[in-house]
């Protein structure tokens, strides 16, 4: 039974692996042979989701057309189903897919007028703007905007407004989950973004059992009321009252990459054992472990020139390049190393990535 | 740069993998598109050796013309060279090379004609013979055969005759080894030979570090003999005074597919990293771990269908399968499991290969 999934990306790349490695047969709906997926398995389509043609369907990414998902649904196993997928088809209906779940989250409004806006915007004094649509990866999202930038951004399509939230720190935590309800859950990590960007990310989280236990119930109750099926991960704001949900994925995250080497089980096999209804693997961090994205900086330097620069850095990172085109912040890669401290694992990642970018001589 | 395989097996794929992650281009010589290191990588050629194009070759097994190897070395960097591949080219090349190191080897002699034969049989009434060239996995040797058989086999080219070894275990032991010597070893594994076929790999070795180090000893001296650039795998007998060094290979071997998850960098991504000259990573043992082989059982049942089972049984189970047609006495795959205990790691990934053989209802 090949497992058929929507978008050919870094995750879908790591996807593969996983399959190969099982011996499932997968086959990806991409965009050309260039992208990172189609890169490591030969078997890939372009076309609408109906090319796929596969018994079970799963996607890497959310942009999808639901009408099409419906469509499959048909005749298809779709993994996460619709209804996981449309609580992430924007930002409203994520917020309001948190608020049904009845777990903690930022207060928001979704305002299409400029009376809307100056409303919430007075409401809000400090507050975060961001599209509603077509937004990713820290686009599309305006922290405490001027005004003249909310107003252009409100032509473009409805606004998500929400207060700032005070949090001292961010972190995220992923469940993988079968149909009926059968779960594992990782242990929730640190994450530090920039921009709206995941830059690094630490496990364990360092917050405490408190903080990871409530992490850990808030994700397991969101999806279980949007019965996913696959990996859900949930990111999180940590304040000195608890936790805020901040964003939701239905499909393996950047913040889960450490789970390939750090965990017992990574998270794209469990994905691919969830969406195959198979037992789930344990979920156990074998080792604490830091994971730093690399993002392409601004003169365009290829990693790949610079692996022996990033090994000889630090000889046990955990180097993945995704075989992508260098551009200034796109993510080309990342780099993963386990150590019992978070610190000096961070340090020697940090290294590996520097050279990487080609930023050391 | 990209690196050239000869061969597309299964140590094939999983070096595709450790490639693909860092990022290295990788083209393999391969005899079809259902080799499977093709089912993963789209790049790969058929024909002779100087087919592959590329500016550094290495190797997946043995068999190999080693004038098509002396010819490609005027314009590739062939990685292991000639004279390591020399010595593992047949068991006579093999048995000189281990006696050349200076490190302990069973005793042995080539005979060509039915009267040499006869004398090495009176000389050790307690034999093994061996076919001198074509011989693997355990094909090609016959402990302690009728002289029928042993006559038989002199008619189809020299054999190698060897007193049999009164051994207590066996265990194998890796190198990996830059140009100019670097190199780091793994810990040494124990091994459980059925038919002289890898059956079970148990890390550690349980043997006590006096015979571990003697082993890596051994395993050095003759990585510097032969001048290895890229894995060496050195399996060993154990016996009440020492050790007896049995077997070598020059590439990624059977008895290091545990590495892929309990040491801290996989045999697959150090063979790579030592043909590429790059810096080696870390062989520490992450965890304790055994490693189970998939043999191929006589009702040809295909361990495609059973995953589900395997994962089951054993929920922890590391399954790998290399996408290859299932056959009687065939490895078709590998189960590792990671736990302290190792009789119940040993346990565990039995229990996943037996369901995966569908030997479970």
């Amino acid at each position: 039974m090949t497992v058929g999934v929507v978008g050919a990306g870094q995750l879908g790349r790591m996807l593969a692996h996983a399959a190969q490695r099982l011996g499932v047969p997968i086959r990806f709906l991409a965009e050309g042979p260039d992208d990172p997926a189609c890169q490591v398995c030969p078997d890939w389509v372009t076309g609408p989701l109906a090319a796929l043609s596969t018994d079970i369907v799963t996607f890497e990414h959310e942009l999808v057309d639901l009408t099409e998902v419906t469509a499959i649904e048909q005749h298809a196993l779709v993994r996460p189903g619709a209804r996981a997928l449309a609580a992430v088809a924007d930002k409203a209906a994520m917020r309001a897919a948190v608020d049904a779940a009845g777990v903690p989250a930022p207060h928001w409004q979704v305002v299409t007028t400029p009376d809307e806006l100056a409303a919430a915007q007075e409401r809000w004094p400090e507050h975060v703007i961001k599209l509603v649509r077509g937004g990713y990866d820290g686009r599309g999202v305006a922290v405490r905007p001027d005004a003249a930038v909310a107003d252009t951004w409100l032509t473009q399509g409805p606004l998500l407004v929400e207060p700032c939230i005070d949090f001292t720190a961010e972190m995220a935590v992923m469940v993988a989950r079968r149909p009926g309800g059968d779960h594992v859950v990782y242990p929730p990590v640190r994450t530090v973004q920039v921009d709206g960007q995941c830059r690094e990310v630490r496990a364990p989280s360092g917050f405490g059992p408190d903080i990871d236990d409530l992490a850990h119930h808030i994700a397991v109750r969101i999806a279980d009321s949007l019965d996913v099926v696959g990996l859900l991960a949930v990111e999180l704001f940590v304040t000195s009252t608890g936790v805020l949900v901040n964003e939701l994925a239905v499909r393996p995250h950047n913040t889960g990459h450490h789970t390939l080497e750090a965990c017992a089980t990574s998270q794209f096999e469990n994905h691919l054992r969830a969406v195959l209804d198979l037992p789930l693997g344990p979920t156990t961090l074998r080792s604490p472990a830091v994971m730093v994205n690399l993002i392409g900086n601004a003169t365009g330097d290829d990693p790949h020139h610079h692996v022996g620069a990033a090994l000889t850095a630090t000889p046990d990172a955990h180097v993945h390049l995704y075989g992508k085109a260098p551009r200034y912040n796109r993510k080309l890669g990342h780099v993963t190393v386990c150590d019992d401290d978070l610190d000096a694992a961070s340090a020697r990642a940090w290294a590996a990535v520097a050279a990487l970018r080609g930023d050391v001589p």
